[in-house]
């Protein structure tokens, strides 16, 4: 049997070679047409399949779902089925739409109701978050932020090459690519020497970030270690963790972000499976010092994805301000399980796990404005002339991903959101 | 028509005059027995009532309900249909159940379907919790703390006064009363001069809390204000938020408290209404400097409700180690709600908003170990002699609370926990 990653697999599908979705990644993700009801959807090139239709036509034979679990408006009913289950669809989805075979392909009765042009549906959330916890984990962010902030001799904090930091963020306030958001109001204190006010926020920031989506995972009190993490993570989306950086700074402290990251949150709507990923592994960085033993790994458990993130003023062309990378994550997903449930905090189907922003070393690299206009000091330069320090009203911003290996690519489409200004 | 709250009101159902349940609480969960299903229940004196039983025998007549909201395994479906619906439901409790109401108390075969002893049923988690919001808002606990840990001088940081400060929590480990847990294990770094260490938390704390429900709010990017907030929340319960000081120290800064808390936060199974809790508002603290516009209110939205915690250790007899009241809150309710909107983030049916630990002036009204033993310089005496600075193995926590006015008592019965050694 060819596995569904071989980089000699092709689809029966035109693929263009630019794409995100040739047959080596197949993603899952919620989507609707204009009659129809929401249900779980697959890509390939410039076409969405319909599971829900699969299902019903009887190409899921021998697999353990029901319908349910495709025609339904969140992933979770299919996560719910297990890693082993999920592998498995995407398995049978490479079969059948496999150059070589032709079960599906030569009925065209068939083909027509499975597969809709990708300008024709809309991707809705994907998933129903549980819990959503957003870690620190990228060493330049943490490092440019201590230094903006805090102490440029000291930038990291004593506890950031210990712990994998994170804290609890709103899943109520996640959204999927395409919605619009309003610029947020709130408490700002802009002189040290005069009483808070409030109002729009003036320095409205992206922070360029990937997110795992788990399977459910053991009982409250129980630990997943680095070995077992692969088992209870599904998949990945890319996401844009908003941030008003003057609400942050009058409250962060001593609790941490709070309004300054509630009113929205945006991901790419196709989750790109674990299995789909594996050919990009890479090695992560020496951690020095030695990290605790419930925080070793063994396997390669960092990841090779190109990011990029760009700006598009009102009605002008996009300037692409940031090129990162995934890979450049000093705390792997592995490790950031593990210590998420090292004191038996249970986690469950649907949870969401962000890496916090990613930035590399080079300037170029920096996943926020704040970190790329170094605090609003050094504005970038948009193709149609105008300037940024942060994100402006009617701006869009949006955030693409992809891998590349062994002359296969595979991405994860982009997450586009405008924003509108406060009523 | 009398008023479910009309201190006249009687049962045919027998009450003692120190339950938490007469006639005029009416709370709402979730209980199963030995053989049967979750379902919805409420309360008076020693019988839980079959919401259920009720509905399939034709009580509910006229009720916007369907036999879905009753039979199911959290509130969240009932809560869904919104403020009129729960308190017209409350109403048909109240009618059915009062004395001089024969519809039901005539029919020993219904009565039979409809209660059950309370020691013949278990209660499970009442509320489906979507996003958990801990805020930070009694002055005593933030004062003692800013005491031990930074500055007595300047105990209160200086947003304090002006932000209702608060920070997101872990839904998933929310459990119900009777649910022993395991002590928590976690980096800790008890020498400044040396690396951290991995082990059992050593300063495990219970936080005295109580904590509000949710109906479905607004959606995303609107804001609910204080007038309006009355008409989001559905109820409360008691709260134990658990807290591993050691580890908390090391991890807290600067994104706050993570896994010091996600390890388990204990609540009481029943959800007493904003309904039932109407007589016992009371007035709130003076706030000076004035609060900003947005969080100015009009009518009281403190509540008066009488909090006690004992530790009952292995083997032994309880021994009260706090007695507090929650109208110690610098910041209610309305003021939480209409803060945490502000910047548009929404709330949904089921979301679940603490108060922070409740710490009055005095010493006997700390709700926290931390307080209480004043960092563990001042032990605490227990009855059979033994001491605590800190909660040990095998103890168990326990948390009540009750209001009292115009010869009325409704409560909240308890939220008892028992603490298991670590792996």
């Amino acid at each position: 049997m060819i596995k569904a990653n071989d980089p000699s697999l092709k689809s029966w599908i035109e693929v263009d070679a630019n794409s995100d979705f040739p047959i080596q990644n197949l993603p899952f993700g919620i989507f609707k047409t204009k009659q129809g009801a929401a249900r779980v959807g697959s890509r390939i090139g410039d076409k969405v399949i319909d599971l829900n239709a699969l299902y019903v036509l009887g190409y899921f034979k021998n697999l353990p779902f029901a319908q349910a679990d495709f025609q339904t408006d969140a992933l979770n009913p299919l996560m719910k089925k297990g890693k082993s289950a999920t592998t498995e669809l995407r398995n049978r989805l490479s079969k059948l739409f496999n150059k070589e075979n032709t079960d599906l392909s030569n009925n065209a009765h068939h083909v027509d109701q499975v597969l809709h042009d990708v300008d024709k549906v809309e991707m809705l959330m994907p998933v129903q978050v549980g819990d959503y916890t957003d870690f620190y984990s990228s060493e330049g962010h943490a490092t440019n932020v201590g230094t903006l902030f805090r102490d440029p001799a000291n930038a990291l904090l004593p506890n950031w090459k210990w712990i994998p930091v994170g804290y609890h963020g709103r899943a109520s306030s996640i959204i999927p690519s395409e919605q619009a958001i309003k610029r947020p109001k709130g408490q700002q204190k802009p002189n040290e020497d005069q009483d808070p006010v409030f109002g729009p926020c003036k320095l409205l920031d992206f922070e360029l970030e990937m997110a795992f989506i788990t399977y459910d995972g053991k009982p409250l009190g129980e630990s997943i270690s680095t070995d077992e993490a692969k088992d209870y993570i599904f998949g990945m989306c890319i996401m844009n963790d908003w941030s008003a950086r003057d609400i942050q700074k009058w409250e962060y402290v001593p609790l941490g972000p709070f309004l300054a990251k509630s009113f929205a949150s945006s991901i790419s709507p196709w989750i790109v499976t674990m299995d789909a990923l594996e050919p990009f592994k890479t090695k992560g960085p020496v951690q020095d010092p030695k990290v605790l033993p419930y925080l070793e790994y063994k396997e390669d458990a960092h990841y090779d994805i190109n990011l990029e993130v760009g700006i598009i003023p009102e009605k002008s062309e996009e300037t692409i301000v940031c090129k990162s990378n995934y890979k450049y994550m000093y705390w792997n997903m592995s490790q950031q399980l593990a210590h998420h449930t090292v004191n038996g905090c249970n986690i469950r189907c649907g949870d969401m796990m962000a890496s916090g922003t990613i930035s590399g070393e080079e300037k170029s690299s920096f996943g926020s404005m704040l970190e790329l206009s170094w605090r609003g000091t050094q504005p970038l330069k948009m193709k149609d002339g105008s300037e940024r320090k942060f994100i402006q009203d009617h701006d869009t911003v949006v955030m693409r991903g992809h891998c590349n290996a062994n002359g296969v690519r595979i991405g994860f489409g982009e997450v586009s959101t405008k924003v509108l200004p406060a009523d």
